[in-house]
C-alpha cells in the first residue's frame, strides 16, 4: 500500500505544492493522488505544474469541457481512481446528470466505433489527409 | 483488404442508410467507413443510428466539444482512422490549432495521471464515492 | 526495420522452429511474424509452442471460433500484423463475410458497453461474484 | 456513487426497457448495468437494443460463442463488472471450467503476440492484404 | 469467484508445477495467481515456463530491471493484481523508493507522448526505419 | 496532416526549445516529434521539459534501462511513431539484438498475464498489500 504522505510530515518541497494546490482550488482539502506522489517530490512537482497549466490555465476550451475529456480519457482507459476523482470535480463545475449521460453515450460510442474501424481495416479517405 | 461498397452497388437496405448519411450531412459524400461498414447492412444501420443519435441530436454537450470527446478517446485508443475522420469533422465545426493544441495536452495528460494513479495505488478519497 | 530472416539465412534452431510450423500448417509459407521472431531464437520457439498449443491443440472450442475470439483481441489492442494475419486465418477455416460482420458487432459492442460500466462506476451484483 | 434506479421508482420510459430486458431474458431479475444506465433513458435504451441484436439475434456464431467473444474483449480492457457478468452470463449457456481455460489460454495468448507484432514493427505480408 | 486451488487439493500434474515454483524461487508460499491458473493446468504449466524463463534466465537485462518493465506495462494496461504482486516483487529484489518514482515518472511521460504522437499523426522521420 | 514546422518558420519561444534540444541531445537534428508539438508552443515547451528530466536527469535507473521501459509501454499501447524513434535511440544508447529480444518477451508475458489476471478475476494476496 503506497505511504499518503500528509502536510505535517511533509518535506519543505513537497509544502510548496500543497500550498499552491490549497491557494489554486481555493480549499485546504488535499486528494490522496497528490499524497501519494509525494513519495517521490520531482514527479509531484511536475505533474501538478502540468495539471494546472493543462487544466485550468486561460484558453479556448471552457474549464467544464475540460474535465468532461479528462473523465473521457480515464474511462477508456479504466482508471478508477481519475473517474471517481474528476467526476466529483466535474459536478463540482457544474455537470449534471443529463451531461454526464451525453459524456457516456459519446464515450461509449467512440470505443466501438474504434474497433469498427480497426476491424475493417478502413483506408484513410484522402480528404481526411489534408 | 475490406470491399468498400459504393452506391451504386449497394443494396436497397444500405442506400436507406446512405441517403440518411446525406441527408443529415447535407452532403453527397460516403466517407469510407459507412463503405466498408455496409458489408453487414445491420451494424451499418445501428452504428449509423447510434452516432447520430449520440453526435448530432440535441443536448447540454455542444457539438464541436463532442467531436473533441471523441478525439480524446479516439487518441486514447491510437485508432488511426477514427483521429483523421474526427480531426475534420471537428475542424469543419469550428476547431482551431490552438483548440486542438488545448485539446492533445489534456488528453495526454490524462494518460500519464491515470498511470500514476495505478501505479501508485491510490485509494479512492471517501468524499468522492458520495 | 525489423530484419526478417529467411529459412537460407537461419540457425539451426531457427529452421527446426520452421520445420515444425510447416508440417503443422502443411503449407511451406512462412510468414513474416516468425521471420522478425527469430531475430531471438527463445521467443520464436516459446511463441510458436504457445500458438501451436492455444490455437492448435484439442479442445472444447473449435478452431474457427479460436481465431474469432484472437481476431476480437487484436481489434481491440489495434494490432494492424495480427488483424491482417488472422483474419486471412480465419476466412481459410471458414469465416464469411456474415460471420465477420457479427463478430464486429459483438467486438465494438463489448468495448463499448466496457466503457459504460467503467464510466457509471458499477457494483457487481452480488450474484455474479459466486 | 451511481444511482441504481429500482423498477418502481423508474419512468414510463425505462420500465418498457426493463420490462423487454425480463421478457428476452424470461426472468425477473435486472442486474445492476440497467439500473446505471437507466440514469439516461436513451443510453439505457440505445444500448439495450444493440446488446439484444448483437448478442441474441439470429447468426451463424452460437449465442455461447458471443459470450465468449465478449468476455475476450472485457479481458483485455479489464473491465471488472463485464468480466464478472458475462462469465456469470456465459456458464449459464454452457461454458465449463475446461472451455473457460482454453479461452483465457486463447485471449492470453493474442495479447501477447498483439504486443510482439507492434514491437518488431512487422509489416503485413502482401498475401494478407488481399 | 475462481477456486484457488490449494497443494493439498491439487492434481499430480499441478503439483509438479507447484514444486518447481517452490525450488525456483526457494520459498514455499504460492501465490493467488498460480492457485488460479491450476484451473486449468495446460495453461498453469505453459505459464509458469514462459515466466521463469523470460524473468529468471541469464540475459543482458537484470532481474531487477525485468521486474521494472514488467511494472511498467501493468501499470499501463491497469492491472491490479499484476501491479501488487510485481511491485512487491522488486522490492525483494532491491527496488526502493526513489526507483520506483522514476520507474512511474517514465511510464507516465510515455503514455502522455505516446497520445501526443497519435494525436498529431506524426509521420516516422526516415532515419528512424532503418 | 499535421504541419511540421521548421527552425526556420518558427517563433522565438519555439526556438529556444528547439536549441535546448540540439544543446541537450548534443546533435543537430530535430525529429519530427517536436516540429508536430511545435503547433502548439505550451505544449512543445511542458513535454520536452517532461522528456528531459525524466528520460535524462541524474537517477537509479540507468539512461538505456530508462529507454527499454518507455519502448515496454509504447510498444503495449502500440504507438508506431514512439516504438520507432525510441527503438532507435535505444540502440544509440547500447541496446543490441538480444537485449531488445528479452524485452520484447518480458514485454509480451506481461500483456499475457496481465489478462490471465483479469480474467480468473484473482483477488489480491494479503501480502501483496503491505
Amino acid at each position: 500500500m503506497t505511504n499518503l504522505i500528509e502536510y505535517e510530515d511533509a518535506s519543505e518541497e513537497v509544502r510548496t505544492v500543497y500550498d499552491d494546490i490549497r491557494a489554486t482550488r481555493q480549499t485546504d482539502y488535499i486528494n490522496n493522488f497528490w499524497k501519494a506522489l509525494a513519495n517521490h517530490p520531482p514527479t509531484l512537482k511536475r505533474t501538478w505544474e502540468t495539471l494546472k497549466e493543462v487544466m485550468a490555465s486561460p484558453g479556448e476550451i471552457d474549464p467544464l469541457m475540460r474535465e468532461l475529456i479528462y473523465i473521457a480519457v480515464s474511462v477508456t482507459n479504466g482508471c478508477e481512481y481519475c473517474i471517481a476523482s474528476h467526476t466529483a470535480a466535474a459536478r463540482t463545475k457544474g455537470m449534471n446528470e443529463q451531461m454526464f449521460g451525453e459524456l457516456m453515450a459519446i464515450t461509449g460510442a467512440a470505443n466501438m466505433t474504434n474497433r469498427l474501424a480497426n476491424g475493417y481495416q478502413i483506408p484513410v479517405d484522402e480528404q481526411f489527409k489534408q
